[in-house]
């Protein structure tokens, strides 16, 4: 996303955090102050969000210095950013800055770890997350599930066409709603179909659909979905997504029993924040 | 807030997630079909972000019927709000909808579960949020906490002096910071001080402070200052905050050690949010 | 899209003409008047905006009954739209409805005499629009498109990888070029590449493209690529694209040689607005 | 207008292109590349929309020479700018940079063709514009127009007082509408009133108009007005606009009819683009 | 202004006081209460704003009935407007209220004053205000000054050309600023220059001006103008605006010394607002 | 508040003076042309709004150089800012920048008189502003009074519990009110009471209140107050803030009176602007 539309959403942030301006700076650092400050990890865990503070630093008008890139490891006690420049402006953004930086710290940092239990599997499976992220953060979760090597699934309404099991009650079963779809939204969008059984997958794919989401399938019924699939010769021919009960201690048995894609709402919706904190060091 | 504001915030959440439009709606479900759904919970929990819910489905001109108001308890399969009206506005608003409520929910469900750990305890011991929210949700996350029982703490930075290890660094000493506040800022805020050290408090007090912020303190560490600050005279004169390392299995402790607050930053970074989905209950 | 969300829209091109209020009604039509009004057609068409003109009309506490429905044919003289309510409203908002509804009415004219030809020569062909609109009306003019019979293609930058001439340039090929967006891009996503060479279309179709778009190739060229793709058993496993040089009168032809899109950037940035006007039929 | 409040009319339509971010250059587009492009004309006509394509550019940090000025023609084949910087910077922008400037050169083209048969038959006539642009796009529409030679005629509904044929009616007849505005309107506004007959340009002038618009009138209509106006005296007291049927090929005899104004709706919607494209010329 | 657009100002200052929460009425007033009150005069005056309460109240789904309109005498003691409704709304929204309320009836007043000492020294001359107004409230208070019964002047910078002192400078003379003006200005807008000198209001007549401010012309110095103006036979073919030093007891001689209007800065930069008060009057 | 907060501010308020465009240096001013500038007081006073007038010009891209800084004396005839650069952006904001510089100064200028007339007369009394500012403007109106020495009180609704007449009638009564307040507000805030009578301060402290308001207390009247909340012992544990009716001429008796605080409305509701202008110095 190009660097000046991340600035009005960063602005848009920090503004709500500082209301009618940061009282305690105001009060207590003197103006024209100029200070360096380190952002310091409290926990090890994969960096996300340093492309953002940097934009947000660099447009409060402060230098800084991303000393770890979006995607690295980080190590308990690292300084992971360097920010220089007048202290009362580092103080008041230092929450905003944190925030965001934590979260999507926390969020690689998950997503990491679960893909990395599936390529030490030798899975080739792909870890997605799903539209239930924080409300009005979608951009930056998904963001920070992909420097943690996810897939962002859908970016949002407007660019998979998703039919769920209320569409699919709306529209008058499966068949119907995929053949709607089929005719009336653009051939430049795939057609997703929750299924709950397996025989509605292969009527989903007969009818077009591109991708089957097998929706709060245990691994054993995913592995029986697979033999029918392929007993019904549609097994390969779409990709199969695997939705609802999957976490750490199950995810790469869910990627062995023959599904593309593993995908975990927790991933954006309950996220643990990276212990971060930022520090004055050296008062100029 | 005044409903005319909390709409134009809920707006824009929902803006976000539909982008050029909603895609499989358009596709798959019939142009003026009128439905009625329901709010189903699928796991126990504290409802928070019913009025947000309220405003946000009356301002999508769709009928709406909270069955339980925010703060009280919600059953595993409970339906905890109607909605009905038409199909394609509900199901484009239902992750959005859904989104803020299970946050809120997870949230106020939490503080439920902390603040009620006290009170079984017969303390009064306020337990607090921080700023520690994720980033643009500053206002939603701390009406959860209030929901729950919880304490709000700072609303943003306009509304209290809270001098913190790097305000105190620069400004050169706890005595010098809390002096500076006390002449510069407005009567009409309070002022906080995180110290480290006992010592550091007393100094505090004297200056001025009206609130006093234990920063990582063990609870033995807390027990400790308390009995130095009554012997300087000092306990009782001001509220005394412990935050940092407090958890739901050491948080009575650090009641029954002499704090007026407990702050728990995790309340609002690291939500777990609460199980819901959305079911459509009838086709009109 | 939520109606909601039009209305923001709405209310901001409304705003733009309006500057510091209308000068013209204020000083000359009466407060408190009110009138009914019509909006008449002054030229044969297909009706797009209605939609859009009855929510700004509703919003600015207007009566507003559609007389046509979007995608309707309206006549030359034709009442399409009747207003009733404050004149002092009806006046000031008369050319913003008139631009939005003139604007996207002109574009679902023009596509519905395009898809007309397609389906006369019993052609299952595509016509599609691009991204070429009038800047910032993006979400109308692919909407008008999408009621005139076309299809939208890409609805922004977000929903399709479009791997173009530049983007090829700068990757090292199109080999190269796909495969990094096979490998990056989520598996949400279709894939499409640009190709000015039939021997390309192959490469990008065995590196896993999904669709693929012939640059401004001739009928004759088309033909032959045709020829060229079913010999390497590659037509019909991905979609067709023709783009560039298609007019009314190579349209058919171009369906006839074997694409399955064809794609005209002219239909949203040359544009002929549907002649309509707004006339006061009454005063209460 | 000032740089500034271009710059955020500019981000506004590049973030709605954009969505949650252009993925395919994300996908292809090694990050940090950095390139040299340039915009080549297709077709010649008149350069609009070069400022503003100067303060995108420099806005979103890429390096921007502007080869031609606004209002200058260019040729078929023609460099018009050249923008250096980061490559998904650059092919992000570039369909809303081409959307922007082909509609302004576009506009500016025909204008300036239309004026230039004006001048080369001596005329001092102006050509204007009206308020029939693009919804929302009045600033650059009319912009546009004027660098091409045109008038832009009321940049919104607060700069003029024009009494149309609508507000005739509400008022009760020309005198009483003149009249009304007269009395309650700024000393610092013209007014311009909008007639069907001679009679009431007469009425309108004595009552205290600045401009008479001939509405609809044909060329002999308005050479009969003409000396209809001369045989009262009030030719020359005031100014005249035709508006309404007037084309290319009959443009310079309204001139020659004796008015002042010639007015074209279809100058602003009804836009050809000028046809433009940019190229990856060099990969740093 | 068609009130939706109103809506959107009002709801900006609306939320710029609310902050995160009216922390008051959240923890002292029942929610959920409803109560009737009234806003009181606390001083006589002329009432301006009554349409935006009530466009503000009725957004908060409050009730409202205006007991004076706009531009309506209001005596000490008079209850102004009536809202009823959650008592925590109105409280919430009393000082948005009452503050564009008192500031602009406090502008209508003062207008009031001065142009009735105009119209009782039987003078047709206008009373403008200028652009001096609070940033941002160029609408507000230039509508107060109208209401009051004063002329709004310009608008904003787009819908006259008014040429002062700096432009002068830079243009190189008045006649050469003029004509420049005259050249390239539409021909929907009226042009006016502010001399120092009578020679220059010659020179602006003869160049084209519309209208001419004398500035800081004393009322002696405006009379000797004024003398002269018909000697060159000008009087009386343009307007004369004076402009600097005006104030209550020199506005008629102004007047009387034949100017057609007297522009006063401090109508909108040196308001005196009108003090009002809200009451609860009744607890339903 | 930061820097790029104060931008969008500023930028809105342009905006909103420029409309579409300043016509008259489009149509006077030469495009390029660079100048120098001064802005001069035309009176004494004391400067504030320095600091935004920096910020917007620098965002301007002008090059600007403050003479006095926030909170220094101006002498009538000093220059207070030198701009230099293209004459036509410096003329487009020049009344934008001089409306807020002059209103932020005249309230400066008050404020300083009136906390020099307490501290000529030796009293520690602070003087307050209220929440009666220009609407919109609060954020400017209370930084002004800051500078000219004043306190800022409540910045907005969600800073400070005060408790006023219309929340003590609805919650029935003073005791019931601040109760309220005690047990559901954050123990972050104070808790402001407005009283008309002395028994209601005391019943208000004892409930716990941190500050008391006199609203319309004579000083008579306050010093009787005073001896009584001596007699309760109550005097000196919480502050005490008279409000109403006080003027320059009562200011220095009402501190003698025995308050911590004297608050006026009138400080930033009925503002006299300090009188500025902007001169091209120089055309380069």
């Amino acid at each position: 996303m190009p660097r000046k539309i991340l600035e009005e959403k960063l602005r848009l942030m920090l503004a709500e955090d500082i209301g009618q301006g940061d009282i305690t700076t105001a009060a207590v650092v003197p103006s024209g102050l100029r200070v360096e400050a380190a952002i310091m990890a409290k926990e090890a865990g994969i960096a996300a969000g340093i492309e953002e503070t940097v934009i947000l630093a660099e447009n409060l008008k402060l230098e800084v210095k991303a000393e770890v890139a979006d995607g690295e490891e980080i190590k308990n006690g690292q300084s992971i950013v360097k920010i220089s420049g007048d202290a009362r402006t580092i103080l008041s953004a230092e929450r905003t800055i944190l925030n965001l930086l934590s979260r999507m710290s926390g969020i690689a940092t998950t997503t990491r770890n679960l893909t990395g239990k599936l390529r030490s599997a030798r899975l080739k499976t792909k870890l997605a997350c799903t539209r239930k992220t924080a409300p009005g953060l979608l951009y930056f979760d998904k963001k920070a599930v992909q420097i943690g090597g996810g897939d962002t699934h859908r970016l949002h309404l407007d660019d998979l066409i998703l039919i769920k099991d209320n569409h699919i009650a709306v529209a008058g079963g499966v068949a119907k709603a995929v053949k709607s779809a089929k005719q009336r939204a653009s051939f430049s969008k795939k057609i997703e179909v929750e299924v709950t059984k397996v025989e509605d997958a292969v009527v989903a794919v007969e009818a077009g659909a591109d991708i089957i989401m097998l929706d709060n399938f245990s691994v054993k019924q995913i592995a029986k979905a697979v033999t029918q699939l392929k007993k019904k010769k549609v097994y390969g021919k779409v990709l199969l997504e695997a939705s609802g009960g999957i976490r750490e201690n199950n995810l790469v048995k869910y990627g062995q029993a023959g599904v593309d894609i593993v995908s975990i709402g927790e991933l954006t919706n309950s996220v643990k924040a990276l212990d971060l904190s930022l520090k004055i060091a050296r008062i100029k």
